[in-house]
Protein backbone atom coordinates (compact mmCIF):
# COMPACT_ATOMS: atom_id res chain seq x y z
CA UNK A 1 0.00 0.00 0.00
CA UNK A 2 1.77 3.02 -1.00
CA UNK A 3 0.40 5.56 0.86
CA UNK A 4 1.57 3.93 4.23
CA UNK A 5 5.20 2.70 2.31
CA UNK A 6 5.38 6.12 1.30
CA UNK A 7 4.65 7.44 5.49
CA UNK A 8 6.79 4.83 6.82
CA UNK A 9 9.27 5.95 4.47
CA UNK A 10 9.36 9.53 5.58
CA UNK A 11 8.50 9.08 9.60
CA UNK A 12 10.46 6.11 10.55
CA UNK A 13 13.30 6.19 12.40
CA UNK A 14 15.82 2.94 13.18
CA UNK A 15 16.77 2.80 16.32
CA UNK A 16 18.93 -0.45 16.08
CA UNK A 17 18.66 -4.16 17.01
CA UNK A 18 15.56 -4.82 14.64
CA UNK A 19 13.66 -2.17 15.92
CA UNK A 20 12.06 0.37 14.08
CA UNK A 21 10.23 3.56 15.34
CA UNK A 22 7.12 4.40 13.63
CA UNK A 23 5.27 6.28 16.85
CA UNK A 24 4.73 9.44 14.71
CA UNK A 25 2.32 6.78 12.03
CA UNK A 26 1.26 3.65 13.97
CA UNK A 27 2.20 3.31 17.79
CA UNK A 28 2.19 6.84 19.32
CA UNK A 29 0.14 9.45 16.82
CA UNK A 30 -1.60 7.87 14.18
CA UNK A 31 -2.84 8.70 10.47
CA UNK A 32 -6.79 7.76 10.56
CA UNK A 33 -7.24 8.50 6.91
CA UNK A 34 -4.67 5.87 5.68
CA UNK A 35 -5.68 3.68 8.57
CA UNK A 36 -8.91 3.63 6.81
CA UNK A 37 -7.53 2.97 3.56
CA UNK A 38 -5.65 -0.16 4.90
CA UNK A 39 -8.66 -1.05 6.34
CA UNK A 40 -10.38 -1.19 2.71
CA UNK A 41 -7.65 -2.88 1.46
CA UNK A 42 -7.87 -5.44 4.21
CA UNK A 43 -11.40 -6.11 3.17
CA UNK A 44 -10.69 -6.34 -0.44
CA UNK A 45 -7.78 -9.17 -0.05
CA UNK A 46 -9.93 -11.41 2.53
CA UNK A 47 -13.62 -10.41 1.67
CA UNK A 48 -13.95 -13.73 -0.23
CA UNK A 49 -12.74 -15.92 2.68
CA UNK A 50 -15.71 -14.77 4.15
CA UNK A 51 -14.93 -13.70 7.76
CA UNK A 52 -17.29 -13.35 10.58
CA UNK A 53 -15.23 -11.63 12.89
CA UNK A 54 -11.50 -10.18 13.34
CA UNK A 55 -9.26 -10.63 15.76
CA UNK A 56 -6.55 -8.48 17.20
CA UNK A 57 -4.65 -7.61 20.70
CA UNK A 58 -4.07 -4.68 22.46
CA UNK A 59 -3.01 -2.01 22.06
CA UNK A 60 -2.25 -0.32 18.55
CA UNK A 61 -3.50 -3.64 16.39
CA UNK A 62 -7.03 -2.03 17.73
CA UNK A 63 -6.56 0.32 15.12
CA UNK A 64 -6.30 -1.34 11.61
CA UNK A 65 -8.61 -4.06 12.86
CA UNK A 66 -10.98 -1.65 13.29
CA UNK A 67 -10.80 -0.03 10.32
CA UNK A 68 -11.41 -3.40 8.66
CA UNK A 69 -14.25 -4.54 10.71
CA UNK A 70 -15.61 -1.19 9.34
CA UNK A 71 -14.98 -2.02 5.55
CA UNK A 72 -16.27 -6.03 6.29
CA UNK A 73 -19.00 -4.90 8.46
CA UNK A 74 -17.68 -7.16 10.91
CA UNK A 75 -17.37 -7.07 14.82
CA UNK A 76 -14.13 -6.69 15.68
CA UNK A 77 -12.77 -8.40 19.06
CA UNK A 78 -9.67 -6.98 20.74
CA UNK A 79 -7.99 -9.35 23.07
CA UNK A 80 -7.37 -7.84 26.30
CA UNK A 81 -3.33 -8.62 27.77
CA UNK A 82 -5.12 -7.73 31.41
CA UNK A 83 -8.43 -9.12 32.86
CA UNK A 84 -10.96 -6.39 33.68
CA UNK A 85 -13.06 -6.96 36.21
CA UNK A 86 -15.61 -6.81 33.21
CA UNK A 87 -14.49 -9.85 32.04
CA UNK A 88 -15.96 -13.66 33.09
CA UNK A 89 -14.82 -16.72 33.34
CA UNK A 90 -14.28 -18.47 31.47
CA UNK A 91 -12.21 -16.95 29.18
CA UNK A 92 -9.28 -18.19 26.28
CA UNK A 93 -5.56 -17.40 27.78
CA UNK A 94 -2.50 -17.25 25.71
CA UNK A 95 0.60 -16.16 26.02
CA UNK A 96 3.10 -13.85 23.88
CA UNK A 97 6.82 -12.62 24.64
CA UNK A 98 6.85 -9.17 24.26
CA UNK A 99 9.20 -7.80 21.70
CA UNK A 100 9.04 -4.20 22.52
CA UNK A 101 8.55 -4.22 26.15
CA UNK A 102 10.05 -7.34 26.78
CA UNK A 103 9.01 -10.25 29.22
CA UNK A 104 5.67 -12.64 28.52
CA UNK A 105 2.36 -11.20 28.28
CA UNK A 106 -1.09 -12.74 28.19
CA UNK A 107 -3.65 -12.09 25.87
CA UNK A 108 -7.71 -13.36 26.57
CA UNK A 109 -11.17 -13.47 25.32
CA UNK A 110 -14.34 -13.93 26.43
CA UNK A 111 -15.88 -17.19 25.58
CA UNK A 112 -18.82 -14.93 24.62
CA UNK A 113 -16.70 -13.01 21.88
CA UNK A 114 -14.91 -16.38 19.72
CA UNK A 115 -17.27 -19.29 18.86
CA UNK A 116 -16.77 -22.59 17.28
CA UNK A 117 -18.89 -21.31 14.48
CA UNK A 118 -16.97 -18.23 13.98
CA UNK A 119 -14.69 -17.63 11.01
CA UNK A 120 -12.03 -15.27 12.16
CA UNK A 121 -9.74 -13.19 10.18
CA UNK A 122 -6.52 -11.99 12.67
CA UNK A 123 -5.49 -8.43 11.77
CA UNK A 124 -2.25 -6.44 13.38
CA UNK A 125 -0.01 -3.59 12.45
CA UNK A 126 3.03 -5.53 13.01
CA UNK A 127 4.19 -9.28 11.53
CA UNK A 128 7.75 -9.79 13.23
CA UNK A 129 8.89 -12.63 14.84
CA UNK A 130 4.99 -13.04 14.35
CA UNK A 131 4.60 -15.29 17.83
CA UNK A 132 1.85 -12.78 18.73
CA UNK A 133 -0.09 -13.82 15.86
CA UNK A 134 0.59 -16.88 16.75
CA UNK A 135 -0.92 -16.85 20.47
CA UNK A 136 -4.05 -15.08 18.89
CA UNK A 137 -4.11 -18.29 16.46
CA UNK A 138 -4.25 -20.24 19.76
CA UNK A 139 -6.94 -18.44 20.91
CA UNK A 140 -9.07 -19.11 17.60
CA UNK A 141 -7.86 -22.74 18.12
CA UNK A 142 -9.09 -23.09 21.74
CA UNK A 143 -12.53 -21.26 20.60
CA UNK A 144 -12.75 -24.31 18.33
CA UNK A 145 -13.16 -21.66 15.58
CA UNK A 146 -11.80 -21.13 12.20
CA UNK A 147 -9.19 -19.18 11.64
CA UNK A 148 -9.33 -17.99 7.29
CA UNK A 149 -6.10 -15.26 7.48
CA UNK A 150 -3.66 -12.93 8.89
CA UNK A 151 -3.22 -9.52 7.65
CA UNK A 152 -0.88 -6.95 8.86
CA UNK A 153 0.21 -3.73 8.41
CA UNK A 154 3.81 -3.75 8.58
CA UNK A 155 5.90 -6.79 8.00
CA UNK A 156 9.72 -7.29 9.08
CA UNK A 157 10.38 -9.87 6.62
CA UNK A 158 13.86 -10.40 8.32
CA UNK A 159 12.97 -11.85 11.58
CA UNK A 160 10.97 -14.60 10.17
CA UNK A 161 7.61 -14.63 11.55
CA UNK A 162 6.05 -15.73 7.84
CA UNK A 163 7.33 -18.99 8.14
CA UNK A 164 6.47 -19.66 11.82
CA UNK A 165 2.80 -18.76 10.61
CA UNK A 166 3.12 -20.99 7.51
CA UNK A 167 1.97 -24.05 9.34
CA UNK A 168 -1.45 -22.57 10.22
CA UNK A 169 -2.08 -22.88 6.59
CA UNK A 170 -3.98 -19.89 5.58
CA UNK A 171 -3.18 -16.96 3.56
CA UNK A 172 -1.13 -13.67 4.98
CA UNK A 173 -1.07 -10.58 3.80
CA UNK A 174 1.07 -7.25 4.87
CA UNK A 175 0.36 -3.60 3.38
CA UNK A 176 4.04 -3.13 3.56
CA UNK A 177 6.87 -5.28 3.44
CA UNK A 178 10.06 -4.46 4.67
CA UNK A 179 13.45 -6.60 4.00
CA UNK A 180 15.95 -5.16 5.77
CA UNK A 181 17.10 -2.32 8.26
CA UNK A 182 20.50 -1.04 7.83
CA UNK A 183 22.88 0.13 9.72
CA UNK A 184 23.08 3.21 8.30
CA UNK A 185 19.58 3.97 9.34
CA UNK A 186 17.76 3.00 5.63
CA UNK A 187 14.68 1.04 5.44
CA UNK A 188 14.71 -1.70 2.60
CA UNK A 189 11.62 -2.07 1.18
CA UNK A 190 10.60 -5.31 -0.78
CA UNK A 191 9.55 -4.45 -4.30
CA UNK B 1 -26.79 8.98 19.87
CA UNK B 2 -29.67 6.72 19.38
CA UNK B 3 -27.88 4.03 17.97
CA UNK B 4 -24.60 3.59 20.73
CA UNK B 5 -27.97 3.97 23.54
CA UNK B 6 -29.89 1.06 22.00
CA UNK B 7 -26.85 -0.87 22.01
CA UNK B 8 -26.03 -0.37 25.98
CA UNK B 9 -29.99 -0.50 26.37
CA UNK B 10 -29.57 -4.10 24.96
CA UNK B 11 -26.27 -5.41 25.44
CA UNK B 12 -25.09 -3.78 28.51
CA UNK B 13 -25.06 -5.57 31.82
CA UNK B 14 -24.65 -3.85 35.26
CA UNK B 15 -22.82 -5.60 37.58
CA UNK B 16 -23.24 -3.70 40.71
CA UNK B 17 -20.87 -1.13 42.36
CA UNK B 18 -21.65 1.17 39.65
CA UNK B 19 -19.53 -0.88 37.59
CA UNK B 20 -21.38 -1.36 33.87
CA UNK B 21 -20.52 -4.48 31.73
CA UNK B 22 -20.53 -3.23 28.16
CA UNK B 23 -17.73 -5.52 26.84
CA UNK B 24 -19.75 -6.39 23.76
CA UNK B 25 -19.85 -2.90 22.73
CA UNK B 26 -17.02 -0.89 23.95
CA UNK B 27 -14.27 -2.53 25.60
CA UNK B 28 -13.74 -6.18 24.17
CA UNK B 29 -16.09 -6.42 21.33
CA UNK B 30 -16.68 -3.41 19.26
CA UNK B 31 -19.35 -2.57 16.69
CA UNK B 32 -17.34 -0.71 14.12
CA UNK B 33 -20.19 0.89 12.27
CA UNK B 34 -21.43 2.55 15.42
CA UNK B 35 -17.89 3.97 16.19
CA UNK B 36 -17.90 5.55 12.50
CA UNK B 37 -21.13 7.34 13.49
CA UNK B 38 -19.61 8.43 16.97
CA UNK B 39 -16.89 10.09 14.78
CA UNK B 40 -18.92 11.64 12.86
CA UNK B 41 -21.06 13.08 15.85
CA UNK B 42 -18.11 14.05 17.63
CA UNK B 43 -16.47 16.00 14.59
CA UNK B 44 -20.03 17.61 14.27
CA UNK B 45 -20.33 18.83 17.54
CA UNK B 46 -16.23 19.80 17.79
CA UNK B 47 -15.42 21.00 14.38
CA UNK B 48 -16.46 24.87 14.82
CA UNK B 49 -13.46 25.13 17.90
CA UNK B 50 -10.86 24.10 15.27
CA UNK B 51 -9.12 21.46 17.12
CA UNK B 52 -5.90 20.81 15.40
CA UNK B 53 -5.00 17.09 17.38
CA UNK B 54 -7.29 14.13 18.79
CA UNK B 55 -5.75 13.06 22.29
CA UNK B 56 -7.11 10.00 24.19
CA UNK B 57 -5.90 6.92 26.27
CA UNK B 58 -5.02 4.00 25.41
CA UNK B 59 -6.96 1.36 25.55
CA UNK B 60 -10.81 1.63 24.52
CA UNK B 61 -10.88 5.26 23.87
CA UNK B 62 -8.59 5.02 20.91
CA UNK B 63 -11.93 3.50 19.29
CA UNK B 64 -14.12 6.50 19.37
CA UNK B 65 -10.52 8.98 19.04
CA UNK B 66 -9.64 7.42 15.76
CA UNK B 67 -13.32 7.93 13.66
CA UNK B 68 -13.03 11.10 15.05
CA UNK B 69 -10.03 11.95 13.98
CA UNK B 70 -11.11 10.32 10.40
CA UNK B 71 -14.04 12.62 10.69
CA UNK B 72 -12.05 15.22 11.27
CA UNK B 73 -9.15 14.94 8.89
CA UNK B 74 -6.60 15.06 12.26
CA UNK B 75 -4.37 13.06 13.79
CA UNK B 76 -4.57 11.26 16.66
CA UNK B 77 -2.28 10.70 19.57
CA UNK B 78 -2.67 8.00 22.66
CA UNK B 79 -1.45 8.54 25.79
CA UNK B 80 0.83 5.75 26.20
CA UNK B 81 0.29 3.84 30.06
CA UNK B 82 3.73 1.54 29.31
CA UNK B 83 6.77 3.39 27.91
CA UNK B 84 7.30 1.95 24.84
CA UNK B 85 10.90 0.92 24.03
CA UNK B 86 10.49 3.36 20.99
CA UNK B 87 9.41 6.94 23.11
CA UNK B 88 12.39 8.97 23.78
CA UNK B 89 12.41 11.24 26.55
CA UNK B 90 10.92 13.84 27.33
CA UNK B 91 7.37 12.75 27.44
CA UNK B 92 5.20 14.33 29.45
CA UNK B 93 3.72 12.28 32.51
CA UNK B 94 1.01 12.29 34.45
CA UNK B 95 -1.00 9.71 36.57
CA UNK B 96 -4.87 8.55 37.45
CA UNK B 97 -6.81 6.07 39.59
CA UNK B 98 -7.35 2.92 37.64
CA UNK B 99 -11.35 2.44 38.12
CA UNK B 100 -11.94 -0.85 36.47
CA UNK B 101 -8.24 -2.42 37.28
CA UNK B 102 -7.17 -0.83 40.97
CA UNK B 103 -4.23 1.03 41.55
CA UNK B 104 -2.96 4.19 39.38
CA UNK B 105 -1.90 4.18 36.10
CA UNK B 106 0.35 6.69 33.90
CA UNK B 107 -0.21 8.18 31.09
CA UNK B 108 2.40 9.22 28.69
CA UNK B 109 2.72 11.43 25.68
CA UNK B 110 6.06 12.07 24.00
CA UNK B 111 6.87 15.71 22.98
CA UNK B 112 6.41 15.49 19.40
CA UNK B 113 3.13 14.22 19.75
CA UNK B 114 1.68 17.49 21.52
CA UNK B 115 2.58 21.01 20.44
CA UNK B 116 2.36 24.25 22.27
CA UNK B 117 0.64 25.65 19.12
CA UNK B 118 -2.19 22.62 19.32
CA UNK B 119 -5.91 22.58 19.92
CA UNK B 120 -6.71 19.75 21.40
CA UNK B 121 -9.68 17.72 21.54
CA UNK B 122 -9.81 15.17 24.15
CA UNK B 123 -11.94 11.68 23.28
CA UNK B 124 -12.66 9.37 25.45
CA UNK B 125 -14.95 6.09 25.76
CA UNK B 126 -16.10 6.83 29.22
CA UNK B 127 -17.09 9.82 31.60
CA UNK B 128 -17.19 8.31 35.14
CA UNK B 129 -15.31 10.14 37.60
CA UNK B 130 -13.42 11.94 35.40
CA UNK B 131 -9.90 11.40 36.62
CA UNK B 132 -8.21 9.95 33.48
CA UNK B 133 -10.05 12.58 31.47
CA UNK B 134 -8.36 14.92 34.04
CA UNK B 135 -5.07 13.79 33.82
CA UNK B 136 -5.10 14.20 29.61
CA UNK B 137 -6.15 17.81 30.22
CA UNK B 138 -2.60 17.79 32.70
CA UNK B 139 -0.94 16.30 29.15
CA UNK B 140 -2.70 19.30 27.46
CA UNK B 141 -1.39 21.80 29.84
CA UNK B 142 2.24 20.00 30.44
CA UNK B 143 2.60 20.66 26.73
CA UNK B 144 1.50 24.35 26.53
CA UNK B 145 -1.10 23.46 23.82
CA UNK B 146 -4.94 24.60 24.10
CA UNK B 147 -7.96 22.67 25.20
CA UNK B 148 -10.81 23.24 23.18
CA UNK B 149 -13.34 20.27 24.50
CA UNK B 150 -14.10 17.22 25.68
CA UNK B 151 -16.04 14.05 23.96
CA UNK B 152 -17.40 10.79 25.61
CA UNK B 153 -19.16 7.78 24.05
CA UNK B 154 -20.48 7.14 27.51
CA UNK B 155 -20.92 9.45 30.29
CA UNK B 156 -21.90 8.05 34.33
CA UNK B 157 -23.60 11.10 35.27
CA UNK B 158 -23.93 9.54 38.64
CA UNK B 159 -20.11 9.91 39.29
CA UNK B 160 -19.32 12.95 39.05
CA UNK B 161 -17.21 13.32 36.14
CA UNK B 162 -18.59 16.93 34.59
CA UNK B 163 -18.18 18.60 38.02
CA UNK B 164 -14.68 17.55 38.70
CA UNK B 165 -13.93 18.57 34.80
CA UNK B 166 -15.82 22.16 35.08
CA UNK B 167 -13.08 24.29 35.89
CA UNK B 168 -11.35 23.27 32.71
CA UNK B 169 -13.57 25.79 31.04
CA UNK B 170 -14.41 23.68 27.83
CA UNK B 171 -17.59 22.08 26.24
CA UNK B 172 -18.26 18.77 27.17
CA UNK B 173 -20.38 16.48 25.27
CA UNK B 174 -21.21 12.99 25.91
CA UNK B 175 -23.39 10.89 23.05
CA UNK B 176 -25.57 8.57 25.69
CA UNK B 177 -25.66 9.95 29.58
CA UNK B 178 -26.57 7.69 32.33
CA UNK B 179 -28.16 8.83 34.96
CA UNK B 180 -28.35 5.76 37.16
CA UNK B 181 -27.92 2.33 37.25
CA UNK B 182 -30.21 0.25 39.39
CA UNK B 183 -29.51 -2.76 41.51
CA UNK B 184 -32.82 -4.56 39.53
CA UNK B 185 -30.31 -4.03 36.50
CA UNK B 186 -32.18 -1.20 34.66
CA UNK B 187 -29.94 1.15 33.39
CA UNK B 188 -31.74 4.91 33.12
CA UNK B 189 -30.95 7.11 30.40
CA UNK B 190 -30.84 11.06 30.41
CA UNK B 191 -33.87 12.26 28.05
Amino acid sequence: MKSLQDLIQREGVYLGRGILKVDSVINHQVDATVMLEAGAEFAHRFGSYEPTRILTAEVSGIIPALTTAYALGLPLVFARKHKPITMKDPAFVEFAPSHTKGGEVSLMVSSEFLLPTDRVLIIDDFLATGQTIDALARLVQDAGATLVGIGTLVEKRFEGGRALLEYLGVPIESLVIIEALRDDGTIVFAE
